[in-house]
């Protein structure tokens, strides 16, 4: 094995005749189990006709002629013509998410596959498209607790202390799976009082939180209000403490968001809760 | 082939050591290529012992059991040790989505990758995390014409007519690539001027519209207030017109969101405004 942290940063491409989101998605887990290997990336979504194949060609052989070393190339095609062409025209390290797949698929199912019968159409679902939006305009409206009518329409409601991490779980959640998702501020208030918010004491079934450690917190709330009280050690410690002992004598489940991602924090909320009913599809 | 639209939907188990949502996003894409099957779905994440592999074992071979036909097992797993036992204790149609290219990449790059040599370790990257939350943070602020100061701080600024998908698609872009968003409603007043609103003048260049056709428009907009004169036919066919008028004549880019999923539009807009440079992972 070469040394290959001196080396130059490999290029990556990611080529689609779709938006290539999902095809990059896949990619970064991939290339994340390489974590020495440094990359460039050259997303190349929409790629639907021969002529934009020629194109990506071109860019890819001028690069590797420009660095001298064999570049990665990450493909979803739908368009089994648009596939033919790619690996006609284009030479690399190809790394083809679907067709390996889709052939023992076939076998499988007993069933062509659209890709083979040349039958490529995608029509949007307007039911998901909908339910989305309906998730997405609801999680506006119910963000950090600004209202609480149709708060019993909430699929969860996320707690916790000013920026542990609610409103960009709670949009993702919406984005991502079409969830209601209501979030409310933990406030001094509510531990001086010792209470949950009075609002949500009837639906403790659906409170879900976020905890977060002191340090973080205070890194996060001073890049709003640098040097304030607010964003100080000693007042996030003890807003932190005060929310935990507050979600523990009141059986509200939480986690601790701190070195997690969205779609972690997502996935775990939705495992927890159970929202993830099985559907058909 | 056997006509499989007869048969009782498959069973789809998408199962990770991870959040599985890059898993489902790709096995939605393959399956999608089956258009006649049916088929129920069950995620499940942060199968991260063999306790867990097993128990996992245990309910796909209930549900074997219980309808008759063989499942379809879509899994991504980092962590060698887990996939073994996955492979041990789990029987099915096995889709890795991870081992056919992982070897592959080994020798490509010359390296070993953390999955071979047993280092499993998932650091959560502080820098896109804040990056990411700083764009929805942004676009939050931004959506709908809230504000017009720090405008010009936008990656993009969508316009259009209410409820042409503008803050779904702002959301996304925000969320999954870490841009900057504002979105600008265009409203019969700027129509009756025939220009543009004063704020968004000077920033033409950062500006990306979305139209839609006037009889989804219409129906999107009687979803939320049912029979008014904001939803007929007749003032969403005028108010598209009007905007897309005054795009054209102002040089504004745009398209059409009408068949298009959250993701395609967002795709769409980071090619036209080259968002999307390459940058060093």
């Amino acid at each position: 094995m070469t040394d290959q942290t001196t080396n130059p940063p490999r290029h990556v491409f990611i080529v689609s005749d779709g938006t290539a989101i999902t095809a990059e998605a896949l990619a970064h887990s991939i290339l994340a189990q390489f974590p020495d290997l440094r990359y460039h990336q050259t997303r190349m979504p929409f790629v639907t006709t021969v002529d934009k194949v020629q194109e990506v060609a071109r860019q890819i052989a001028e690069e590797e002629k420009r660095d001298g070393q064999r570049p990665i190339i990450f493909t979803t095609f739908v368009d089994p013509q648009i596939m033919r062409a790619f690996n006609e025209y284009v030479s690399g390290h190809v790394i083809d998410l679907f067709r390996k797949f889709v052939g023992p698929l076939e076998t499988e199912l007993g069933m062509k596959s659209a890709h083979s019968v040349g039958a490529t159409h995608r029509i949007r679902d307007d039911e998901k498209y909908n339910r989305r939006i309906a998730a997405i305009d609801y999680t506006l409206q119910h963000d950090d607790g600004q209202t609480n009518r149709g708060l019993d329409e909430a699929d969860v409601i996320l707690v916790g202390v000013s920026r542990s991490g609610k409103t960009p779980t709670s949009l993702f959640l919406a984005m991502q799976f079409g969830i209601k998702v209501a979030n409310y501020p933990l406030i001094p208030e509510d531990f001086d009082r010792g209470e949950l918010p009075e609002a949500l004491r009837p639906l403790r079934h659906k409170l879900f939180g976020l905890s977060i450690k002191p340090e973080r917190l205070s890194e996060i709330r001073n890049e709003r209000r640098p040097g304030s009280r607010y964003a100080s050690m000693a007042n996030c410690t003890s807003e932190i403490e005060a929310a935990e002992n507050l979600m523990r004598r009141e059986g509200v489940r939480w986690l601790n968001s701190t070195t997690k991602s969205i779609e972690e924090i997502s996935a775990t909320i939705i495992s927890e809760l159970g929202l993830d009913k099985r559907r058909v599809e």
